[in-house]
């Protein structure tokens, strides 16, 4: 028993790279059971990213797919493919990014799959939606990113397009799948019945940046142009001060004229241009001046007392590596160190959500390439013998 | 009945603006039924964003608020509070993003709700875990951007940090807290048991951003510097072409090749530089400036047949105005003309996940302030003398 709000929920897991494996350490961090089925060459992840300690076990597929067990199937091999199938014949959630041709040509589609086991969920992540003409195109998160308006966002903001500079599309779409596997499974406790779920990547992040985004352009005719002209400036970034930079956000009427103060300019608070939030918000650049001038004089640690004092919100500008000594995220146990089996001593980031009913205990390792092979085939009712002969023919591995 | 997963799921939601509003809106287009509990001023949002046809329902209220009701409650007087906790004893969830201080204070916290109401699902999204030192903190969007190093992978790519231009730590967090309701409520069915989730916002984005960029740092002591190298890059962008921008990605030997290929540079597939993964990412500079001039020479439209035909992976972009045109997104149907009962004809955006174990079929329109004050006071046992003599109190409107 694992403890978490998923215990007992048993995930078959044929997903690769950040997209599905995001869905499922989700889920497996919330205290489901997940097997990692994998090709004989593993997911591509244990290579593609740099710093590891052994190959196949590069950090970034270490941090995406702990708490599962690895099996190596090689289901081009009839034995391969039949032992996936009987793999899923007793799980509740099988998770797949595969392209939906391939896996019907598979018979792994939930229409083939659902008589041996009608309660299965399957949900299928898919680039596009089927029922669209870019169904079945390989995606990768730049093209997403590059066609959902991601990228378009910043063209707006700094006119040129950018991408973010993390496989978002792919992480998003992951927490979304795990999510809609949360809704199948509290329905399924109801009906019995399991289900298909079509989790697309392009349709989910369309979604995502047009409910930020398409503003004026919600109405036909559109009542003013898209996008939330808030945060389309081009100075809607940390701001430099003497040693570094700073995040400030004085809004409302009393952050900004605590604003003013602490900056020793109380003038402006008679300023007609500052007066309301409306008045600071026709005067942006000018209110946006104010505030670059002002913080370069003093040094990030300084302006951070002086706004406390004030009460004006602001925040330090934690670089990637400073993340590793936050306070508070000391305080809370976010990092915690791991003996990892193989790889020795890691950082292991604590799972943010909590609840009170009760959390996964054990934490899994990330598993090395078909680590539980032999272990998952036993529990599937696999003889001895028959587990050595899938191992000779390469079957599994 | 509602259809979708959610159907029978009763959610009072105490949330303002987008972190709030994206995870009951999610939760309601699966089919649960949302109150939206709102102060008499109304959620901020209401106002916030730029275009609208009436005062307090502006465009991006409308996408975020759609499948919900609003009740108007003033929850600092007596009277208020307790139809807001009437309410929250006949539900099955209860989101907020208020303040856990505040909210104790009130008795809105879940130790005081459970015990009339022990099955209750509590979602208290707060911008930082209770048990560290940032804990109460107020924040908005960039306060996190800035903290959790979403603008840090900007500095590392193009040297200065910068924030996503969407609220994109809100927007991910709601949809985090989503997902964890989704669980509980599974467990809840097998156990009877109501609970509390904790969803902090810096938490859950510097899980996010570390997952991605922790690399090599990931081992302790680390085994080279943090980040994933490849997303990093100044370059990770849509590149022009000679009429617009267009992405590639030609990853795998056959894909570069065959973009060798495509450019009529053959000789380049000899290139000891890009002859393999490990080479052309040792010589990405010079792969990429490869790139960036041959995508001058034609336009978009001409590259993307030539890509097609040659099977590289290669995207059009689309600006946030070019979503409402993209030909896929018209296939599935991404894009609904609705009708709203006050603000006439709107765009609203298509559930992007199916489920084939039915949909939500009615969709509500986003509500105007207190439509439904009446009606759910009426449902919720309220006398007609009681809510008139509320209503002329101001403890409702």
């Amino acid at each position: 028993m694992t403890g978490g709000p998923l215990e007992g929920v048993r995930v078959i897991d044929l997903t690769t790279v950040v997209v599905g494996p995001i869905c499922t350490r989700t889920l497996g961090d919330q205290g489901a059971e997940v097997i990692k089925v994998e090709a004989p060459g593993g997911d591509i992840l244990r290579y593609l990213a740099a710093g590891s300690r052994s190959p196949a076990m590069s950090g970034k597929f270490i941090n995406f797919n702990r708490n599962k067990r690895s099996i190596v199937l090689d289901i081009k091999q009839a034995e391969g493919l039949a032992a996936l199938k009987r793999l899923i014949a007793g799980a509740d959630v099988f998770v797949s990014n595969v392209r939906p041709a391939a896996l019907a040509r598979a018979g792994l589609d939930h229409a083939s799959l659902a008589p041996a086991n009608p309660r299965l969920i399957h949900c299928g992540i898919v680039a596009f939606g089927t029922e669209g003409r870019y169904a079945g195109r390989p995606a990768y998160d730049p093209v997403i990113q590059s066609l959902s308006g991601v990228a378009g966002t910043f063209e707006r903001a700094t006119g040129e397009p950018r991408f973010v500079p993390m496989v978002m599309t792919d992480h998003i779409t992951g927490l979304v799948a795990a999510q809609s596997i949360g809704f199948a499974l509290f329905r399924r406790e109801k009906t019995g019945q399991g289900e298909a779920i079509e989790v697309p990547m392009f349709e989910t992040m369309a979604s995502f940046v047009t409910s930020e985004h398409l503003g004026a352009a919600t109405f036909d005719p559109p009542e003013g142009p898209s996008g939330d002209a808030r945060l389309l400036s081009p100075d809607y970034r940390p701001l430099p001060t003497s040693d570094g930079f700073i995040t400030i956000r004085p809004n409302d009427n009393r952050q900004a004229f605590a604003f003013f103060d602490a900056i020793g300019q109380p003038e402006l608070k008679a300023d007609p241009r500052f007066a309301t939030p409306i008045s600071r918000t026709e005067h942006a650049a000018d209110y946006f001046t104010i505030q670059v001038e002002a913080l370069a004089r003093r040094s990030t640690a300084e302006w951070l007392e002086i706004f406390a004092a004030a009460d004006v919100p602001a925040a330090r500008y934690n670089s990637i590596d400073d993340l590793l000594d936050d306070p508070h995220l000391g305080d809370v146990g976010f990092w915690q160190a791991d003996e990892h089996p193989t790889e020795g001593r890691i950082r292991r980031t604590r799972t943010p959500v909590t609840f009170r009913g009760g959390m996964r205990e054990e934490v899994l390792p990330a598993p090395r390439l078909g680590a539980h092979t032999r272990a998952i085939l036993a529990e599937a009712g696999y003889a001895p013998a028959e587990i050595e002969a899938m191992l000779q023919s390469g079957a599994a591995a």
